[in-house]
């Protein structure tokens, strides 16, 4: 099965449009104009993370908790938005309260980090395995609101942090979603950014994609210690951000300093010339091989 | 592990509670005060269904999810509200493009039929079970919200359908959820409804203790094919309604006719005297023995 073709089939399938949807499948989250105070769209994404797919039998339920609710965040982040409410559901062969207890209490303190309320939810047994989704709602002033079909050619590519070996390391589970840097540049220096969780070689093509660019990486990719070129564009799971910028904002993103305080690269340039997607790299057309999850948003 | 305490624990796990949560965890959506014009409030709740739990390997993928959507939309009608939105996931042990299209061709249909939009969600593999989880939107005008905790003493009882065998019957599957009749009633005979999906007993305890009252059944339970008292109480997944109307409206009620054009039954009264919480039925107490499916909303 492929998976960009039957999201594509997916999308076309609930194409049934309600005046008050402005994305629906196919970014990061989907946006809704339900006319809230202050021009702010509201924002909806879910995510699940799964035993011996997201983590391992012997990951501590905090860091499972933690990872779920981060990887929602980031999603909202990419939407250049602000996460606000939360629904938990939880699925699990044997309801074991410590375990439980210990799951949800982590839960409850990342949000409170976040000043995100838990709002509702489920509870079920379900006979062997261990699934959590979670819901998570968010709002954007229009004006900052980043799609990934916003880049143009001609915009700069910048990438938050670093990639590769994010199971090996660990970081799949502790890392910060990149709020921060997403707020500090949404609307100001871009209105295109996308998460990266499937791969950066997948989803950055799935960004050019989307936008109807190719992208041509100009310098060596910042890589999560000891990772090469090749974990780097197709381990996954490492939750940072693809921003594109328009050449005069860029300019002006280097003269504020904020790329050094928010561990921005300069990582490319997005083209025209090429099929849509194409990512060229050390001045070879890569191949992707990320993670097929399936779709998302 | 007892249900009801582990729900109450995780409320007060998370109570941290912005300002625009009207209401949190605890009755069958949250509810919460976004500012949307016309005193709209937004409504969210969260359901999953899992194999051999919910359904059995041979259920068709249609009915699957149309009962996904369907007990969602219960929730949102027993809130007096309108669905509007979902977002959907689904872990699935084995990728079946043909199972997994039928799936999503079944919930879109549904989904069409209520004109909600289905705008975003997540697919996954995980290694043995098949677990589909929907959260959905709504909303409602503040006047029309309906909580479970809103009944009074000398309230009078009315339920919508018939109880009991909704296993056997197949109703799990193919159950209209009663969002005519919750919008008729809400705001105009009622603002204190409860969606029945645990079964009766416990539900409707649940309901009366959430506002602090008894309630004594006074008339024979309406049962579902063959059904027996027993049945009625416990075999949950009615997908019914608990409502509770004030006795002045139960009269214009009665008048308006549409008890009978509903489908409802006029089943009994709240009243004190007894721990909130207690249900009376042919004069005794009744031990319920519902499903525990551990929390909700």
């Amino acid at each position: 099965m492929n998976e960009d073709r039957f999201t594509a089939d997916l999308a076309d399938m609930f194409s049934h449009r309600r005046k008050d949807v402005f994305t629906g499948i196919g970014d990061d989250a989907a946006v809704l104009d339900l006319s809230l105070p202050g021009d702010q769209l509201l924002l909806a994404a879910a995510d699940q993370v799964i035993r011996n797919i997201h983590f391992t039998p012997d990951t501590p339920p905090e860091l499972i908790a933690k990872k779920l609710l981060n990887r929602n965040i980031s999603d909202i982040a990419a939407m250049g938005g602000t996460p606000t409410h939360a629904l938990l559901t939880v699925a699990v062969e044997s309801l074991q309260e410590d375990w439980l207890k210990a799951f949800h209490m982590g839960l409850a303190a990342e949000a409170e980090r976040y000043g995100i309320a838990v709002i509702g939810g489920d509870l079920a047994h379900t006979p062997n395995d261990l699934v959590a989704t979670l819901t998570i709602l968010g709002t954007v002033p229009k004006q900052k609101l980043c799609l990934r079909s916003n880049a143009k050619s001609g915009d700069i590519l910048y990438l938050t942090g670093t990639f590769g070996r994010s199971f090996q390391t660990g970081h799949h589970l502790t890392f910060t979603p990149r709020l921060d840097a997403a707020q500090a540049l949404a609307g100001t220096y871009t209105n295109a950014m996308m998460d990266v969780s499937d791969g950066l070689a997948k989803d950055l093509s799935r960004f050019a994609a989307a936008s109807g660019v190719s992208v041509k990486i100009t310098t060596d990719l910042p890589k999560r210690d000891g990772a090469n070129d090749e974990e780097a564009l197709n381990d996954g799971e490492d939750y940072e951000l693809i921003i594109a910028v328009p050449p005069e904002k860029s300019q002006a993103l280097e003269r504020s300093g904020l790329p050094g305080k928010l561990g921005l690269t300069r990582a490319g340039i997005f083209t025209g010339g090429q099929p849509a997607g194409t990512i060229i790299y050390h001045e070879q057309k890569i191949q992707e091989k990320g993670y097929d999850h399936f779709y998302e948003n």
